[in-house]
Formats: structure tokens, C-alpha cells, sequence
């Protein structure tokens, strides 16, 4: 059965693609950059700031929010978007990954994967129908299948088992989906690890049973980026123009850039927050540490020709002193920084694919990155 | 000499008062609560927030800021104005408290007291001149002289050789701040520990050498509410007034009240963001602990009378789920609350001051504060 679309393409430039996906919360701008907020809530952030910064969606985690509050608690209190405040299109995750990388015990059946919190140690099973009815609670706009990711460098037999059982949850989850309100959207999520042909046997069995979206899901992590590429490379082709792809959990704004300019329409990543936290900051110049001495006297900003007031007004020398210290306005702060730089890339690129001049586009901006920080003063 | 006036009575009801203090940096409304940004920066909240919750002026610790970033290095960096971002009045406190509670090894002489760094062992010197010459570099628009203070309970001749230190010491820091700008204001400070006769005579002495204005400091170090503001009502009749009374590091919202209604001008005090980390909030129905299980499902806001959005638009639910999963967003918004919180109370005082009715006020907040929280749903 084909489900309604609600993407629609504005413009392509070579493989790169902008445009809009309307979902029961408002309008997401693609190439979009979704802002992870595991539990609720931005780590340091206010959603005011990542409304400014230009975000038009975020992402909360399944497996965070079913063990604490809880989906059906969340639901009492009128769904994810009422709970936190955020007042736009959110996108959940199935709590698949989080359940490989983060709970202990965790054995997948056919039926479910059964793992241990790693709040508390409460035996849980995750079924696809499960994993359905837990996101129509928490009433996000888009929603994704469960699938089993699993960690690089396997096997190809491992590789292959975990690829087709993700084919049959995404089925058994399209049948969950039924129940869904309209205008809400199911994603099915691409596997297969680094072994393109996989990639490719996934992507089309995705495909047949048909969902509202695509993403590719199991890379970022760990492989080399030319990895990665090869294998949106691989996928990409076998999935329809009119839909929707999202590369999950990427990445850099590299990868950003390399994806975009390979199909991709969605991402989501905790770099700018997490890497924000550890005294880093994402820039036209590149990645600068801001705990690095050469910063602790000098009062030029960031970059003073960016649009996000933290970045071209506030001194490195103020944030060098802030991530020092300790204080938690520095990782706040950063946090924003980065953020505002993702968004800004996005919009950038949006703008560049629609004048057709994405190439060059992607050519300055590297040339920007590798020429590096400016000089210390 | 006596040094000139920047602060104008508008109006007094009974004992309290109501006024403003003109900085080079902009007017303070009193009475005022000085929200306290240690380090140059408020833990867990923007100066937006801080000025959108109604404080005129910001209080910064002379002792962090003199062992990083260095008062040198923020002088040539424009001033703590500049360097934070903070572009309103600000006060510093001259490091004596610090140096008591914080560093290691201190040792008191007639000269100065010298200490080792709490971060990393340097051996220091803060000397009265010493003292002045820091905050000046800092460009604070109230600067505090340097004191001793001691930790109660006390022998009375360990309070009184305290406090004579803290005169002698005050007259050499009114000599230091003659280099003073235009505008600038130095306060001194009345010692005395739990000794009424030693605190008039801290006063008397004090007002001798003459500041623009008058602080009451060795306060809220553990000794009951009563003690207090018995000493506040000992100190208080021997001060000018026509000039600022500033009650250093006080305190619970009832410890403003009361001393508001015995003539103090100026507060400050880490528990609005320090109980906010704690999962506390300050509100209308007294002090709410919202790690408490009963906020779990309750899709009621703190307040809904509250005029600031975090404390009537946020559920204690939301809130209650930030705390347990020891998200940042949930001490950033307590934070914020509380600072609001204060301000509010502090402007809903100054308002009762100019209408003379700060009595009914007074038993109606107090009222307000033990009828509770509302009843669990």
C-alpha cells in the first residue's frame, strides 16, 4: 500500500536536492539538520535559541523517553510537543540504536529484543509493534521503524541477518502504523553495514513495502567517511526522488556537505551539542578548541562575519575563560554556537541548490574549513 | 572627606525604603537583589534571562575573577562589562569572603592576608590597596572594600579584632579608590559578628571614614534569622539615610522581606540558581522541591499567576522529568525561575514601599508563603 506523500521538491542541483516536508506542526526545510533533545530537552539549550538558530524540527529518543517519563505519561500529558514546550515538528527515533549501545543484556528474537535499562535494570522488550505504539504516544510527526543496527566491523552473515530482519520489522511496523493519524509519517530504515550490495538489497526491500520516508541508518559508526559515502552512494539510487531520505546519526559539517551532495535530505547528530560541551566550536574556519591557550587574551569573536550574535559578538577570549572555569554557560554558549553553525550550513545549502550553484558552494566552503583558524593575534 | 552621593530616597514606608542608585552602567531600582555571576557568568543562565526577569545589577567575585581569568587580563580586555557581555551595573564583592571560605593556608596580618589559590595552590596576597586595585581593573560601578570576616560562633575578642581590622582596613582601601573614575562607588562594611555593641560600633566607624555607601557583612553564615535581624536592627539606626545599605549574601526570600522592613536597600545571594540546580523552586506558595514524586503527573505550572513563562506555562511534570533525568535544561530553567521569583518580589516590594502599603504586603506575602503549595491532583 502507498502511503500519502507529504514532501514535496523544489529544486535539484546535481544529486543534491531542497525541499519542504509538511508535517502536523509546521513546514521542515530540507536539506534539514534535526538537533538531537534525548530526554525532552536540549542538553544546554532553550528551544527559543534553537528556534532562532533556524531549526524548523528536532529529534527525541524513543528509548530515552519510554523509561523515563515513560510514553504513556508523556501521552496523559497531551504528547512530546505539549511535555517539552517545543512547539514544531519533532522526529523520534524507533529506540533501536540506543538499545544496542546503551542497555545491557540485550537479546534480539525475531519477535522483539528483549534488553536491561540502563536507568535501573527493569527487563523491557522492544517489539516493532511496540516500538510503533510507544512513538503514537509520544505523538511525533515523523516516527521510525524499529531495526537491528548492528556494530562495524561484523560479518557479512551478521551484517545480512540483522539487514533482513529490519525488512520484516519495517513491514510488521507499516501494519502498527495503520492506527496513525493522518498526516503523520513512517520512515523505514535502510541496513546493511559497509557491504554495498546488502545496502542495496535492503534499500529495495525498504522500498517494496513503502513507507512516507527513507533513511539509512548503522553508519557513522566508526567507519571511514569514504565508507560511509560509498554506501550512500549505493543506496541512494535505489530509492524514489519523491520521497524524503535521512541519513541517521551524521555527522560532521563535512558529512553534511558530502551527503547533501550524494541525495540526502534529513540528518540528525549530537555533535554541536556534545562537542559544544567539551570546549568546541563549529565555524566557518573549522573546528576550533576553545580551550587552547592561544584564545585566553584575544577579544575577536568567533567569526565576525557569522549572523548568530554568540558567535560574532562574544569574545574568545570570554568563552576560553568560561569552558576553563567550568562554568556552564561556556558548554551553553558553544552549545547555541554550534547549533546556529549546523542551521546556517543548512540554510546555505538550501539556497545554493535552489541558485544551482551548490557546487561552487561546496568547493568555498571546504576551501574556508581547510584554510583553518585565523591567525593568533 | 565625603564622598559624593549617587543614591536618591523616593520614598520610605515605616522602616523601608525605596530609592535609586545611578551607575556609570545605568540606575538600580532598591530595594535590590543582585543575582550572584561568580566567574563572569550566571551558572546555568544568559543575561537575557536575567534582565528579562527585572535585576538592574549583577554581582561578580573579585576573588574568582582575580585568579582566572586575571583582573590584568579583563582590564585590557575592556572591563567585566565588555568581557562578560553583562551591559548593566555591576558589583563586586573585594575577595575577603572568598578568602575565608575558600582558599587554603590564609593567614591574616595588619598588612594583608595572604592565601593559596583553591584551583591550584599559587600563593597570594590581597592586601586593602590590593583589593581596590583588582576591582577598579575589573570596572565594577560598586566595588566593596576589603574585610575581614569571621565564622560564627566566635569568641567576642576574635569578633572584635576582626572587626577594628576591617575599619583600619576600610580607611585604607577609601584612599586607594581615590584614583577612582568619575561615577564609581565604593561601600564599606560593618563587621561585629553576633555583638550588637560591636556592630554600632562597626557602623559608627565606618560612617567615620565615610563610602558611598554602607554594607552589613558576616551575616547568613549560619547563625538563626533572629540573630540576624537583630543585628541588622542594631546596625541600621547608626547609617546615614541618605545612602545604600547593602545586607551582603542574604538570603531566603522571607530573609529579604524582613530586612526590607528594616531599612536595607541590597541583597545578593547564590540560592536562586544554587537551590535551582537542587531542584528547588522559589514561588508564590513557598519553596516547591520538584524531585518529589507528586509532580510526576501533574500537568499544572508552578504558578499560573506568575507573569514568567517558565514558572506559569511550564508543567511540574516537564519539570519533575528534567530533575530526575539530570537533564542541564532543568537547572536552567529553575534558575531562571528562582531569579525571576526574586525579582518579582523585590519589585512587588518597591511598589508597596511607594504606596505605603508595604505592611499588608508584608503579611500577605508571608500568608501566601505559609498556606504552601496547592494540593497534589
Amino acid at each position: 500500500m502507498s502511503l500519502p506523500n507529504h514532501f514535496e521538491l523544489l529544486a535539484t542541483d546535481g544529486a543534491a536536492r531542497t525541499g519542504r516536508i509538511t508535517t502536523p506542526h509546521g513546514v521542515v526545510r530540507t536539506p534539514a539538520f534535526m538537533p538531537v533533545g534525548t530526554a525532552g530537552a536540549m542538553k544546554g539549550v532553550h528551544w527559543r535559541e534553537v528556534r532562532e538558530a533556524g531549526a524548523d524540527i528536532v529529534l527525541g529518543n524513543t528509548y530515552h523517553l519510554m523509561l523515563r517519563p515513560g510514553a504513556e505519561r508523556i501521552a496523559a500529558l497531551g504528547g512530546l510537543q505539549k511535555f517539552t514546550g517545543w512547539n514544531g515538528p519533532m522526529l523520534t527515533d524507533s529506540g533501536g540504536f540506543q538499545v544496542m549501545s546503551l542497555s545491557d543484556l540485550r537479546k534480539v528474537s525475531e519477535q522483539a529484543v528483549t534488553f536491561r535499562s540502563h536507568i535501573d535494570g527493569t527487563k523491557l522488550e522492544l517489539s516493532p509493534e511496540r516500538a510503533i505504539e510507544v512513538q503514537l504516544l509520544l505523538g511525533a510527526d515523523i516516527i521510525m521503524q524499529l531495526d537491528e543496527c548492528v556494530r562495524l566491523p561484523a560479518t557479512r552473515d551478521d551484517v545480512e541477518r540483522a539487514m533482513r530482519l529490519s525488512l520484516r520489522w519495517g513491514e510488521r511496523c507499516k501494519r502498527a502504523f495503520e492506527q496513525a493519524r493522518e498526516g503523520y509519517m513512517l520512515f523505514g530504515i535502510a541496513q546493511g553495514g559497509d557491504v554495498p550490495e546488502l545496502r542495496k538489497a535492503s534499500a529495495r526491500g525498504m522500498v517494496e513495502t513503502g513507507f512516507h520516508g527513507y533513511a539509512i541508518g548503522g553508519l557513522a559508526v566508526g567507519e571511514p567517511q569514504a565508507v560511509m559515502l560509498s554506501m550512500i552512494e549505493a543506496t541512494v539510487p535505489e530509492l524514489p526522488a519523491d520521497r524524503p531520505r535521512y541519513l541517521m546519526g551524521v555527522g560532521t559539517p563535512e558529512d553534511l556537505l558530502e551527503a547533501v551532495a550524494r541525495g540526502i535530505d534529513m540528518f540528525d547528530c549530537v555533535m554541536p551539542t556534545r562537542n559544544g560541551r567539551h570546549g568546541m566550536a563549529f565555524t566557518r574556519h573549522g573546528q576550533i578548541n576553545l580551550r587552547n591557550a592561544r584564545h585566553a587574551d584575544d577579544p575577536r569573536p568567533l567569526d565576525e562575519e557569522s549572523d548568530w550574535p554568540g558567535t560574532s559578538d562574544i569574545s574568545r577570549a570570554y568563552l576560553h575563560h568560561l569552558v576553563r572555569a567550568g562554568e556552564t554557560r561556556g558548554a551553553m554558549l558553544l552549545s547555541e554556537i554550534n547549533i546556529a553553525y549546523y542551521q546556517r550550513l543548512m540554510a546555505d545549502m538550501r539556497a545554493a541548490i535552489a541558485a544551482g550553484t551548490f557546487e561552487d558552494f561546496r568547493i568555498a566552503t571546504r576551501a574556508d574549513w581547510a584554510r583553518g583558524d585565523i591567525a593568533p593575534r
